[in-house]
């Protein structure tokens, strides 16, 4: 089965669409750009949602949601939103289909055409702070810190399943707030639960910085974001959380009265991570005998092959074994399938990136041993059935510990300071990876780099040095490094 | 605050509008039929949400999710499921939007027309039998177990918050199995799942049956229900389970190979509850001083009071108390507000069922005692803080067993037998609730009673008693006991 895919050396791209196809995450469907997200896939998804729906209510806040559908003149009322936005989206023109008269099917029943179209939402800024307008008259009313849990459409031209797709599934924060500070320290806190949880549960390093004013989301004034670097030297914004300053407020009249009963626009912010996140965790961790997934997000954690087939005796062995891991909170499978080879097996779980593998048979058994092998170095060791529980336990945080480690070193890798701009065209064409260099600050600069070099600003690093340096490009002066590099 | 809702014998219909807008679970929104679920109400959703998936799960079933927009040509391919189904839905012609050349905001592009026009799915059957073809070879492949988390939309034309929505937020699931009994036994499994939360987790109780050809979802060869009632003497139908027999794989030409190697159609089952179950949870229990929760989907279960106002040797004891509660599972807020009098508070959380409210005063404190209200009784109780936390834990106990029976005794008052028409109409008319009687099975019968007096056939119950009878309206034969009523 591990022989099916392309190797990354050969095809990087080919190597991704075989794992997301060989490890059942997702299929295409019948319509153009949308995919079908399968089981184990969605099991993945389901565990990244967990867990940052913990953070985020950890840190107040709370789930709503509002309507799939937002009627066309919202879009137009913030300038720059739709400037930079929502073009290329779903419209929904009537609300009725009729059997065709001439008996083929149905047709759309020109009767029922809306007197306003209605967008799906490519984003919720429009409808939700519509909606706040009614939720808020005082500073008592205030924060509001909603978050929701939703599907989005954008109608990209070119897809990729996860990474870029015409539907995907994300969560959205739009909080509102009564004084510009408070906002600003919302939109910071959700970069530093963005960057913990790549961290320490995708187990993928991540730089956090903020936009420049051209890759700003539109109806920001600062974008934070988090840039994680790919096996094949692209970055991929992984999240981003955006200080929205009072235009969303302005554009649909949402004012309050403060603690001094003067009336005043409403801060904002809104913040988001999507089932992109899933591609960037195929694209950090996976090798060439398919994907690699860290503990704390992989459906099965763990799972016992009784070989070479499940007998009773080593059944009973393998669940007793299993019954051990579940009370800690691990994730068993035991395989309880007759009809294939333990060979055959092993690749199929390492095409999953199922992190641990226990093959018990009944040699071990006797022995009372029993063999470990790691989905991520492919070590195997014999271990002592008495202390397999603490083992496996400890196992699975040394996996995680070590992939984001490895990760980390790839990043150090290719990452790299340049001085000039032939360096920095040569590091981008041959080499790839994070580059690190000085920047004047301007749009100029910024689009000239993009137009020879197809390598864009990713960000401003939050930690940046403060040292004197001259733009790469233009001489200028500048005072801070940035990272710019080929993106997805 | 309590006096704000309208009684129920004043005007049902606006007491539920007045509950939902008042005790924050929902608010209209900028687009037609399409509410905005608030806080409160989605966090009862997701407890539903968190429980259903628990028990889907348990039974063997996993998650996945299938696209938004189903190609408008599918809805045609089962002829049974376009008739009954689907002519009112969102259609979506176009994906993209542009500048007004009249510089008026942003106008649909003529050039962006779709080829095939895309219909926002209804439900989902059509897309996923399309993709269940590629999956499903032989019955290796088989059962699938698949549900989905997903928003549907079907253009209502009369809307209420919760009962009837264009958009709403539902699980719908779709197996595949080999055999005819194994799909219907995966019908009558779910039904079964549906009929224990219904009763277990919302204490409403449920006449467990099956519908009359007539009332068939569209499609299906069998549709069992779940039918609740509403204080106001209606019925609501609450979940169904459908044994969809081969018609779609039939229609989307889904068969496999057989353990003798004999090509089939793959047998088919579809499930759903949505965000109806909201509605049907608040009319099954709440009164006129607001909403009444089961402990078990509480957001809150337990709110504690500083009384008059939060001090710290208060709040010290409250904190105390509700670490003891959390740490035995049970959901605590601590009211921190210093701006709100305690009649307030009283009637806000009244308003927003809380189940049990402490209120803790000077005077209990220094004689070792704390205030208990329960909220579906309104009785009051005095009890040692020594024992608090047993104390709670089995009033919350007794408080969703108390609504179960409450609910049941209720509807064993509405429901009525009834030996011939008369009796029939002046029920119906007059009393409302379930009606129990004899049908001759004929759809005719069933249309004209519905003309007459707008009781529709609810279900045939699994566990009708035989016995011989004569149809209330033909007078034809008849073996058991149905259920009219009138119905949301």
């Amino acid at each position: 089965m591990a022989k099916e895919i392309t190797s990354r050396a050969e095809n990087y791209s080919q190597w991704y669409n075989d794992i997301v196809k060989k490890a059942g995450l997702a299929d295409n469907s019948a319509v153009r750009g949308c995919m079908v997200i399968k089981p184990y896939g969605y099991a993945i998804w389901e565990n990244m949602k967990d867990q940052l729906d913990r953070m985020f209510k950890d840190t107040g806040h709370v789930n709503a949601y509002f309507p799939l559908f937002i009627p066309k003149s919202f879009l137009s009322k913030e300038a720059q939103h739709v400037e930079g936005f929502a073009k290329e989206c779903a419209v929904v023109t009537h609300h009725r289909l009729m059997n065709d008269p001439a008996g083929h099917g149905v047709i759309v029943d020109p009767a029922a055409k809306l007197e306003e179209e209605l967008i799906v939402r490519p984003t919720s800024e429009t409808i939700i702070w519509h909606t706040y307008k009614d939720w808020i008259q005082s500073y008592r009313d205030l924060p509001l810190l909603i978050n929701q849990w939703a599907n989005v459409v954008r109608w990209e031209m070119r897809t990729r399943p996860f990474l870029r797709t015409a539907e995907f599934l994300w969560q959205e924060g739009h909080t509102a707030h009564a004084t510009a500070a408070e906002a600003m320290a919302e939109a910071r806190l959700i970069h530093d639960v963005y960057a913990e949880f790549a961290e320490q549960y995708m187990a993928m390093p991540v730089i956090k910085g903020y936009k420049s004013e051209n890759e700003r989301f539109a109806g920001a004034d600062e974008t934070f974001t988090i840039e994680a670097l790919m096996q094949d030297g692209k970055a991929l914004q992984a999240g981003t959380s955006h200080f929205l300053g009072q235009n969303f407020a302005k554009a649909f009249d949402v004012t309050f009265l403060n603690d001094k009963n003067e009336s005043d626009y409403v801060w904002a912010t809104s913040w988001g991570v999507s089932t992109r996140l899933v591609g960037g965790l195929i694209m950090t961790h996976s090798d060439d005998d398919g994907l690699v997934l860290p503990p704390r997000l992989a459906p099965i954690q763990v799972v016992i092959v009784p070989i070479p087939k499940p007998e009773p005796e080593l059944l009973e062995k393998a669940e007793q074994i299993a019954g051990l891991l579940k009370s800690m909170g691990i994730r068993v499978k035991i395989d309880m399938d007759e009809t294939k080879r333990p060979g055959f097996k092993f690749a199929e779980y390492e095409m999953k990136g199922i992190p641990v593998r226990l093959g018990l048979g009944k040699r071990d058994l006797e022995q009372n041993v029993i063999e470990v092998a790691r989905r991520d170095t492919k070590e195997k060791m014999s271990v002592s059935l008495d202390r397999i529980d603490s083992f496996v336990q400890s196992l699975l945080s040394d996996i995680q510990a070590s992939l984001l480690q490895k990760a980390k070193d790839f990043r150090t890798e290719y990452t790299t300071e340049v001085e000039n701009y032939d360096q920095f065209k040569e590091v981008i064409e041959d080499k790839g990876g994070f580059v690190s260099c000085h920047w004047d600050g301007t749009t100029e600069t910024e689009l000239k780099i993009k137009e020879d070099t197809k390598a864009t600003l990713r960000c401003i690093p939050v930690d940046a040095v403060e040292e004197q340096g001259k733009c790469i490009y233009s001489g200028k002066p500048s005072n801070k490094r940035v990272i710019f590099a080929k993106a997805y």
